[in-house]
Parts: C-alpha cells; sequence; structure tokens
C-alpha cells in the first residue's frame, strides 16, 4: 500500500530536502529512518518537490510503499517520535496505488519572506531575509505582474536544473506587506531549480530602483540566466503546499 | 547624558536578562560590551524588566549613562555590529537625565504564544508552547477576567521573586485565536517574577477543564504558589513592550 505525509521542516541545519552520498544531514536522510523503524522495512520516500540547503517547508509532500498495515496516526504519531524537533509530520494518509508525491502534483505554491527594515530583527534570524533598504513595493508589483502565466522561465534557471522545459506557468505571483514584512507568495504548476530565489532576487533589484519595472521583460526574453538578479538567499523561502485533485 | 535603546532577543541560547557570576551566556552580558566598544569605556545598562532563561524580547528597553557624545544611529548601528545574531537594538534616543528604564516604566506588557495543535511543529519550536490537548477556550476567558484589575498576586509569585508587593494591577489579559495558535496578551504596571508563565500554567489547567473557571478565583484568594497551576515553559513568553508617559 502507499502512504503519503505532509512535512514541515525548518530547513537552518539541513543540507537540503534529498540524501546526500556525502553524509551531510538532509531531511531525507531523517525521514526514511523514522519511518522505516514504524514500517519494520527500509523506506524510500518520494517528495513533491526537493528544496535547497536552508529552505524551510510549511507542508512538503511525500510517499512511500509499505507492506505493513499501520493506522494513519501510527504513522504520524509514531514517526514523529523518531524525528528530531526541526522536522515533524504533519498528517498522514493511505492514498491509492497510482499516487506519486511528485507526478500527481499539478502545482506548488512558495512563500518568500523579508524583513523590510533598516534594523535587523533577532526574533526573524534563519526565518526571513533581511532587507534594509528602501524598495519601491509598487513597482515590484508591476514586475512581477509581467511573470504571470505561461513563459519560458530559464532566465530564472539554476546551473544544476533538472527540468526537462524551462516552460512552467505561473498562476500567481503576489506581494503583502504585512508590518515590516514583505511575503512574496508564488503559486505555478513547478518550479525549475532556484526559480523563486532568483525571481526574488531580481524582483529586489527593481524594489531597490537599480533596475526598471520594464527590465524584467527583457530579462524574461533573454532566456539567459546571467541577465536576472542575483539568487535570493534560502531562509526566506518556504514550500508551502503541493497540490493534487484527490488528497 | 542618558541613552536609552530597544532591545529585541531570542532567549534560546541566553540563560536570562541578568549578567551572572557564573559567567554564563546572558542578554546583559552581550549588550554591555558591545555598547562599551561604542562608549570607549566601560557601560552599565539598566532594564525595565528582567527576563528569564530562555524568554524571548520583542521590545526590551534599557538605559544608560555615558559621556561620550555619539549621534542616536551610532548606538543603534554601531550596537547591532557588535551584537551576536540572537539579540539587536531597535532603536536609540538620547533622554533626559531623569529617565529610568525601570523606575519610569508605569507599565508592562507580555505575550504567551501556544501551538494549540495534536500535531508538534518544527516551525514553531522554541518559540511557542506545544499545548496537543483540546482545550475550552471560553473558560479560559472567564478565567482570565477574574484576573484583570488590582490584585495581590501571591498565588503567582515565584519564589525568587525581589517585589516590594504582590499588588499588582492588570489593565488586560486576552486570549487571541490565530490560526492553530492561541497568543495570551497581558499588561500590567509591574509584573511578579514568573508571574505571566504561572498564570498561563493555571488557565491551562482551566482550558483543560481539569479546574473549573471558578477555580481561578479559589487561587486568586488563597495567595498561595502552592495553590496555583505549574510555571508554563520559558519559550513561548515575549516581553513586548515597556510603557512610560515621554519616550
Amino acid at each position: 500500500m502507499k502512504i503519503a505525509l505532509g512535512v514541515e521542516y525548518l530547513g537552518t541545519d539541513f543540507h537540503g530536502w534529498q540524501i546526500q552520498k556525502s553524509g551531510l544531514r538532509t531531511v531525507q536522510g531523517v525521514v526514511e529512518p523514522a519511518l522505516s523503524k514504524i514500517a519494520n522495512h527500509p523506506v524510500r520516500v518520494f517528495c513533491s518537490g526537493r528544496t535547497d540547503a536552508g529552505v524551510h517547508a510549511q507542508e512538503q509532500v511525500i510517499h512511500f510503499e509499505t507492506q505493513t498495515s499501520r493506522i494513519d496516526g501510527a504513522w504520524l504519531f509514531g514517526g514523529n517520535a523518531n524525528l528530531p524537533s526541526d522536522v515533524n509530520f504533519k498528517w498522514a494518509k493511505e492514498v491509492n496505488d497510482d499516487f506519486h508525491a511528485r507526478f500527481n502534483a499539478h502545482a506548488r505554491s512558495y512563500e518568500y519572506k523579508i524583513h523590510h527594515h533598516p534594523v535587523r530583527s533577532s526574533l526573524k534570524t534563519g526565518y526571513y531575509l533581511w532587507e534594509p533598504r528602501s524598495l519601491n513595493i509598487d513597482d515590484m508589483r508591476k514586475a512581477a505582474a509581467f511573470l504571470v502565466g505561461e513563459h519560458d522561465f530559464s532566465c530564472f534557471r539554476g546551473s544544476m536544473c533538472q527540468a526537462k522545459s524551462p516552460i512552467k506557468t505561473i498562476e500567481y505571483l503576489q506581494i503583502d506587506e504585512v508590518g515590516d514584512d514583505l511575503i512574496i507568495k508564488v503559486k505555478a504548476n513547478a518550479f525549475l531549480h532556484h526559480m523563486v530565489r532568483n525571481l526574488v532576487g531580481t524582483l529586489l533589484k527593481i524594489g531597490r530602483e537599480e533596475e526598471s519595472t520594464e527590465w524584467m521583460l527583457s530579462v524574461l526574453a533573454s532566456k539567459d540566466r546571467k541577465e536576472a538578479g542575483p539568487t535570493a538567499e534560502p531562509q526566506g523561502l518556504y514550500f508551502v503546499k503541493a497540490h493534487y485533485q484527490n488528497i
């Protein structure tokens, strides 16, 4: 049978999602042994979308196959008992055999959190990017609007990207002001490697008025990573949700 | 001259506010050297209200005396450059010679944050108390209302308390539901040692329906710490603000 789980984690002390041969600490590297103990056999998990070192998840989705019959709560609470404090399961659910956390997800959503204030915040360290400079948020919103819809996002594609196609569809890309914070919310059918962080780095150059809003159009048209802004730091990024038809 | 500063800190890795002879890491113990470097002389700071190990501050207020003339921004940004990532100054301001961070504060406000959900949250670890059990929030609100006003709060007084009088005035004590979280907000002219955490531990017993709302009245009337609930864990507590007439 197949079990799906929602996984929350603080990415700070993880070298990303994926197990590494180097033995560096990864989320997958702690999640699999936690579930294996409950299953009584080695477990291999598949996730809806890998995250990089330092990136957090509000709700990553994974699935795995097992011959061991357990109630959902046993995977959830038993699994959590085997996990360190910076990662936890949020829910567990038996799913149909044709479910796949990655291939069945028709969309993913991310948030990027920015502490937008001249003074740094110790309570937000590790959870937000700190941007001390003044930002023109209206310009950022205008530039963000150019990205919504189906585009070739090669300009935001990281060099390690394994996606077959650079063409993705952004459903929304909005910038919310919450007190001194900016929360950039983006949903797309899929994302290229580093796409959100590169997109945020590009928006920030426009926000700081180093570039015009129209510059975003030329970056997009260039299909060239070198034309876009720098990769924004990982600690502001949250994998929010994977979207499925039937889960 | 006198300089006042707002201080934000993540209490997790501090053994509370006050410098200790043991050499344990405290907020005062890192703030004083940071300011001394800017002042070019040893600085002694006074705070509006000490916090315990693990307790955070959104805005502690401190003052110190110096003969060194600097613009406010030098204390703020220069000071921050000398502080570790888990503490920062939020503002700095020259104040009148009769200002005292502790004696001039006519009120303090605190928040206590609770992740109220059957499943723990790794993104909230260290920032919230986790309460997995069901809570009757209406009962907690009714019991909280009994505490508003001027009372002898000996029942919530920690054994190390140095306050002259156990009689304090709570201006408000409200319980907000924000998604899966409870935020308990309290403002009083002053607080006894452990008063907020003991009060929260007592409200939680009522929320879990281990005690009735009227039990709060008998606890208050007893003036006996042994009658109240346990001291709630420190990681949910935030010193929010010290209130002054002229700052």
